[in-house]
């Protein structure tokens, strides 16, 4: 994808601070950090969505997000991966951020409207995910 | 772990809504739901942060999530591993979030605080992190 920073990222065209690279995995520090340590870990593969990524290439991705989180030393951290607009992704090629969370000032802000949801229903949405899978 | 809700569910002795079972990995409904079609990726392995899994038990999780996105369908829907009680973490069994978005309601809420960093912080940041990897 000619027009995709990331892909550049990984073509070498822009430069980034890479923290590790393999065949199918780039990872390298978000320029714009919710805190000290936010780190983006990509398959090199290009595809917008998690599910656009084929598995091979999904693989090594928790093992060098691992990895990062071993370096930083954080003790409290989140992985997150967003897919589209309305979930907050800004780049349309999937990347995980790695974001420390070392007071509630920095990181990672998480709002969690958990719903009323009875069993019956959920029962229902079972049944019909499970003939999907 | 005697103890640990999650280790409970994956001996069967709290019963669960199981969306995909391996030897290494399990995935069943959220029964708090952000949003209809919110379920949990586990690894079988007991650890309470991403840094106390091993590899091994890591691998499958990602092509698990994705099953599970293309079974909800969603269009918008977050990935999201909580470390640490400050990051939100609430079950100590580590476990990965698949939150569809339907909408700015439902779903998970996400909280941006960038940060001004400038490069030569990001520099010496990179060089630190990179030395311990």
């Amino acid at each position: 994808m000619a027009a995709c920073i990331f892909c550049k990222i990984v073509k070498g065209e822009i430069p980034s601070f890479k923290l590790f690279e393999s065949d199918k995995v780039l990872a390298f520090l978000d320029i714009q950090p919710l805190s000290r340590g936010h780190a983006l870990v990509i398959p090199k593969h290009h595809g917008v969505k998690l599910t656009d990524i084929p598995d091979d290439s999904l693989v090594d991705i928790l093992s060098v997000l691992k990895k990062i989180a071993v370096a930083t030393g954080a003790e409290n951290y989140n992985v997150l991966q967003n897919n589209g607009r309305l979930a907050h992704q800004e780049v349309d090629h999937v990347h995980f951020h790695l974001i420390p969370k070392p007071n509630p000032a920095e990181g990672l802000g998480i709002g969690w409207p958990a719903q009323k949801m009875d069993m019956d229903e959920l029962k229902k949405l079972y049944e019909s995910l499970k003939a999907k899978m």
